[in-house]
């Protein structure tokens, strides 16, 4: 195996592990003994913990990116609302097969680490910038189309979406059902978008 | 000092590190050192690590309680909505003073350990529930009186402002700025409220 297959193998291993445990509270000889990679060798690929993060927050960006974009840009469905609700109900199935567990793992971390490490801090920015970004692309479009009115300025509602969502993945995982993302559903698309 | 005040001790000091470090990454040692308990006694006031974390959600409960009570109830300001700003601004007072950092410990708790500890998740949904119930109360108030349409389902609602003020204590981790928080209210006020 080559040196960066070996390197995905251990941030594949570790993104499951921290996903579910947290970033703190995940042993370095965890991570490697879970991906099978000899005692010790974590140094050989990461410098320190820290950079183990970064790489790891560079990890969930390359599959979160073509993943919002394939459905935020769907040339299949021509509404905006329509490729958003598609995003949204996927996140339902994913959520609903694990058990309404762990939550998205860019939120989690922002949690956890934004006020122990300025530099995961600033790497989470990055990947929370390019989906607030996709989102505000798709929520302008809805509004040039007519499917939603003048008065949600793109931007902000695309935060208020975006970690509206987080928050109801908290209530998900403090739940343990489905109902808190129906319920987060109805609010944005049936209160928010329909009445403002 | 009496058992009763030195688990208080123990308890208010490690509130304060759970609140920036997290659960799992705070020490015990480190919390009986904090708080100027003889190391080795933390096993005299509290079974384990578990039980200490259920009297730490206890804790948070008997101060967020009152506090939201005095300003949802507050018999000096009439309108409900205004209640609910004053509330949310005492909040954005705290964090500018903090640097926009920690968050809600609550909300915290939820994101660590919800996974990880099935009775530490039921005590934690008993704080949720209150602080929900409260907010319900104050919009299905705000709802009778006028202020708010009725297509507002107060339940519902009031989670969604809940968990989407969580959400947006994130987005302030994240961004160090009170903007996300301004943001927030303008999103609630200005547009769900006001177009629903």
């Amino acid at each position: 195996m080559s040196k960066q297959e070996t390197r995905d193998k251990i941030l594949k291993a570790g993104a499951a592990l921290v996903h579910v445990k947290g970033f703190n509270n995940t042993g370095i000889q965890e991570i490697l003994t879970e991906s099978g990679v000899p005692k010790g060798s974590f140094y050989f690929y990461f410098k320190n913990k820290e950079e183990f993060g970064l790489a790891l927050i560079d990890h969930h960006r390359s599959i979160i990116g073509p993943k919002w974009i394939g459905f935020l840009r769907d040339p299949e469905t021509p509404s905006p609302l329509a490729r958003l609700k598609k995003l949204l109900r996927a996140f339902h199935e994913r959520y609903e097969a694990n058990g309404y567990s762990a939550g998205c793992p860019i939120g989690n971390l922002i949690q956890e680490m934004s006020d122990l490490s300025p530099a995961i801090r600033e790497r989470l920015a990055l990947v929370v910038d390019e989906v607030v970004g996709l989102l505000a692309e798709t929520i302008a479009e809805a509004v040039e189309l007519g499917e939603l009115p003048r008065l949600l300025e793109p931007e902000r509602t695309a935060r208020f979406i975006f970690f509206g969502w987080e928050g109801a993945l908290l209530a998900m995982k403090l739940e343990k059902s489905r109902a808190p993302l129906h319920d987060f559903e109805v609010m944005v698309f049936d209160v928010l978008f329909r009445g403002a």
